[in-house]
């Protein structure tokens, strides 16, 4: 099968290789829309909008079978949309924000927990609806920590900055949230920060877990694999700043046009 | 007349409310690229499109007949494609590197002059091509400091981390720059920190160089002016943010629609 991770840019490349690790014989297509980069901030529309036209790309011209949203911000905003517009071509289309709940409740043993992402992500309250339905009398602390995209982006994980940030944000979970889920593709990055602020909670990221809950649905594939890379704006940010988060620089990587389209012009 | 002003999202504002003061006759439309901030991590060709879409909606839907373009990256990188592609329709273009940089070397009084911008600002070159004809001897540092801007959308200006941030970044000019260019729209509301950084050095920012550019050629307008607003995501954030930069909140907002467009969804 040829599956579509899709995500907002680099960050997603934590759940690329959780897949590549769960289902081997599966060909994955990965496209980065690092031209609208980041979701996190944007309106719930506009990530509609955003998630259905890269949605509409890995369909007609990659022609994935099955897709991914590793974007926990799309995730949050466009599950439903992206479900609805795929379901009539039978593709399946998984999120990132029930896995991670369900990692987070298996290993939850009393206590708070605590909600980690995006002002989009936490906004849209995807994760608390999810963790209300399964565990209604849970303590939940949903934490908006939009500087660290930013800072996981420009590759400032460790030291005093990266600290007093995390501090700033999560500093009052302190001896209070036992569990905390990284909501966002890049927090995985800020582990050792994190674990100095909030020493003792277990730190939860929802890569493995949705790699788990596709490969139960697409099983591990048989086929040789092999992985595609495509991005919406320059190919030679995406090797050097993915290559953080794979370990090795991604390739091969194809530039792909999502707009917007340039009228021209003439008088009005 | 009426002027078209035109940034990848609020930071442009500090312009505005220099061109109303300059030029209080003109009609101004300001369109906040917000779907798209940031510019400055961007490549040269994404900003360009970015830069003709936006200056497109501007002249056939808005009927401007001037454009500033007060976004830094998009002067440094789009400055002559905008220019070539309005020429015809006799539309003039304005970016705001070249005047900031003759206000700069009419303040320098000797030493060092350093600009500060974003990644692409930086690795565009324009300031440092400017600098360079007008004064080939001079000593220049332009330094790229890409966690500033994500600093001021949250609304972090004071305090230990953006002071830190500051030091990690332009530490190092100081007692050696004495002049130092803010060649960020977004910076100048770093200027207590950046002060604390850099005692004693003067700093520039382009917003009032840019506004008498202007005029100089526009005059100061004979109606009775006027601002509208347009944004490409949502209006409630530009509002909350660009109060910041306004000192009053921006006021009526409109939102416009610069896609991408969103294809139904077919078999390949």
């Amino acid at each position: 099968m040829r599956i579509g991770i899709f995500d907002s840019g680099i960050g997603g490349l934590t759940v690329l290789a959780a897949a590549r690790q769960a289902m081997p014989g599966h060909e994955i297509v990965y496209l980065g829309d690092t031209a609208r980069i980041p979701y996190g901030t944007r309106s719930p529309l506009t990530v509609v909008r955003y998630s259905l036209a890269v949605a509409s790309h890995l369909v007609q011209h990659e022609r994935v079978e099955a897709l991914v949203v590793a974007c926990n911000t799309a995730s949050t905003h466009a599950l439903p949309a992206l479900q609805a517009a795929c379901q009539t071509l039978d593709i399946p289309v998984f999120g990132v924000v029930e896995p991670g709940v369900e990692a987070a409740l298996e290993a939850h043993t009393g206590g708070a927990v605590a909600v980690l992402g995006t002002a989009g992500t936490v906004g849209g309250g995807a994760y608390q609806r999810a963790l209300a339905a399964r565990a209604p009398t849970l303590e939940v602390h949903a934490v908006p920590c939009p500087l660290f995209v930013p800072l996981v982006e420009e590759g400032w994980l460790h030291g005093d900055v990266p600290r007093q940030v995390a501090e700033a944000y999560v500093g009052f979970l302190r001896d209070r949230a036992t569990t905390v889920i990284l909501g966002c593709t890049h927090y995985p990055l800020l582990t050792d920060v994190l674990g100095e602020v909030l020493p003792g909670a277990r730190l939860v990221d929802s890569a493995h877990a949705t790699a788990r809950a596709v490969s139960a649905v697409l099983g591990a594939g048989e086929g040789s694999g092999g992985v595609e890379f495509l991005v919406t704006d320059h190919v030679e940010r995406f090797q050097h700043v993915g290559a953080h988060f794979l370990g090795t620089v991604p390739s091969p990587v194809r530039w792909v046009d999502l707009g917007p389209a340039v009228p021209p012009f003439t008088s009005p």
